[in-house]
């Protein structure tokens, strides 16, 4: 584990669980990828916790979300507490870093074999069926043939959904949350936060190096994302209209600049904080990758009709919409279910109440279990 | 008018109201500020419409919002249409460009009497209370010693319900639309915005030369901003997930950075277009003035209390919150509204339903002219 990836695996408060393996599995050969391009020998950093039953009917896949790891014991730690979603006593739960990332699986940090030199910007689109793919053949690997559950929130659950469609024969049940195929204002979200990278003269065009990275595009990147993560009320209620807690006074009259920017509130502060805290645990370009996934999935594509690729679904659906979310807002996700439904698919919506908007997946765990039963 | 304003004056499908006078107000001697610094001589260029009536009485103030110029009869024609809010046979309508601004009155570009050179990044905090202060001298130039109305939107409606409070014996009636102090949601866009011309290498600080200013930083900065004017039904309806209409290829697949950048959906390039012509037509300095004039904005501040700012309010307040504004959520004008009328004032609370989001007060005339009756 980088030191990098030992930060993002910090979560405040809730108690770390360790997997029972962490570890790199390399695809023999070349992964076809759906944009025509392939990956040489690509490597899928996964962690897995529990055991394999003798049965080989106890595993679940966790999906991760745009910046996750492997280690969603970690990252999510409350879904393994006791009476919650999984159970280590129970469960083999297998979590795998996203094709594009900077935690482990290849992306464009890693090094082309083809040309002994990072990837970079060359670094190909990937797509959402190409991870889940990928997946497969790591599960093929450790004697997974089947999946109890397949779950995962924004990101993941786009992962955890195409699963359910790929390998129809090999998914039980799939949880789906905060998620639908990304409507216009996502991909103007993603636009803003590609152009405020791009627009770092430090990126230089993707190929900086790794000591001199866009940090202040991607903190402005990690900012932008950030208010569409969270809720208007939550924001008003921790933060308010409250100078920022450093002392600054955004009432700050002239002077050095000052006259036109002054002192910050406190939701300022807190965006900055955690800007900066992202430059330190995430790479622009993996960012920048991942963007791209979320973007250009759309689970129809590659078949003829969505009611073709829905047809495919044999799992049981339970897909969530938050009531607050503004990325993937929940009346989206209902009609994303109920067009699930209309092609013959056992899918159900149900709704998180919660002030946390799209973040809510990972703050209201006891909200999610009532909802899962 | 200058060729920017020109350009900002361009309301596509819309009939220009040419007014009946424009120009420049010399305020004499000093306007002393809020924040404790004073403007020598400050200019505040102003546009007249109709003609003031032998009784004085039909004087109306239309304040404009953000990137607003003098000219309501350019940016908000519909308001003159035959049956609507105003009457050019009527009223005698006067608009004010906001101190800060780059449309004529005294903002960062401006001559510092002082030095002899602009203010730049030393232009001083305006307050919204400053602009209705240098407004009211303007009025009485002009003779006006009451107003009918005074309106506007989003930070105009924050200079009509302050010049309620500052000058109650002057204000009739006041039309506050899609407007309430700024919440946690709205500080953090704009913070967001602001960082973006901050960190362009080209603002320099805030002392760019006029003909090389901060592109990049200030079309991205309208850019966050305009995810905030509209609505994601409206986006859906117009842009959905279509590619580029320029022909570009969202699922481009690698080489010369397109792996991570890739070709741009139909908002991103909407988007683009917006950010670009803006920086046509708009001073990035100028741009963060007005926004520091809308974040400090708070009615009870200098006022031992919100009861007492609200307490000397004489005007029929009348606030119109907009049901997908997410900017200034419609929640947050209604209980603004409750808060005025718990302080005995008259004020009534009205919801436009419309899918455009804050932009609505501009976009929906007909839906405005039906709550305002």
């Amino acid at each position: 584990m980088t030191k990098a990836e030992n930060k993002a695996a910090s979560a405040p408060g809730a108690k770390i669980v360790a997997p029972t393996y962490e570890g790199d599995f390399v695809l023999d050969g070349e992964l076809k990828l759906d944009c025509g391009c392939t990956l040489a020998f690509p490597t899928l950093h996964y962690a897995v916790y529990g055991r394999l039953n003798a049965a080989r009917d106890n595993a679940v896949l966790v999906c991760h979300a745009l910046s996750g790891s492997a280690l969603v014991g970690s990252w999510w730690p409350e879904v393994f507490a006791p009476g919650a979603v999984l159970s280590l006593d129970r469960d083999f739960v297998i979590c795998v870093n996203m094709l594009g990332s900077c935690y482990g699986s290849t992306g464009p940090g890693s090094v082309n074999p083809d040309t002994g030199l990072p990837y970079g910007p060359d670094f190909p689109l990937i797509s959402i069926r190409d991870n889940v793919r990928a997946q497969a053949r790591l599960l093929d690997s450790l004697g997974v043939r089947k999946l109890r559950l397949a779950l995962g929130g924004s990101l993941g659950g786009m992962q955890a959904l195409e699963w359910a469609i790929e390998f129809p024969q090999r998914v039980d049940r799939a949880l789906v949350i905060g998620v639908s195929p990304l409507g216009a204002m996502g991909l103007a979200l993603n636009h803003l936060q590609r152009q405020a990278i791009q627009r770092d003269p430090e990126w230089l065009g993707g190929a900086y190096l790794p000591q001199k990275p866009p940090r202040q595009g991607l903190s402005l990147a990690r900012q932008i994302a950030m208010i569409s993560y969270k809720s208007a009320p939550l924001f008003d209620e921790r933060y308010g209209r409250n100078p920022d807690r450093s002392g600054e006074d955004p009432w700050l009259a002239s002077g050095q600049g000052s006259g036109l920017i002054g002192g910050r509130f406190d939701i300022a502060g807190y965006l900055d904080v955690h800007g900066s805290r992202f430059v330190d645990r995430f790479d622009a370009n993996a960012y920048l990758s991942i963007l791209r996934t979320m973007d250009t999935w759309d689970p129809a594509r590659g078949y003829a009709s969505a009611q073709e690729a829905f047809g495919r679904i044999r799992a049981k659906l339970t897909l969530i919409g938050i009531s607050t979310d503004w990325l993937f807002p929940a009346a989206d996700v209902r009609r994303f279910a109920e067009s699930l439904s209309a092609a013959g698919v056992q899918a159900e919506y149900r709704e998180m109440v919660s002030d946390h908007g799209h973040d809510a997946f990972l703050a209201e765990q006891a909200e999610l279990l009532r909802l899962i039963g």
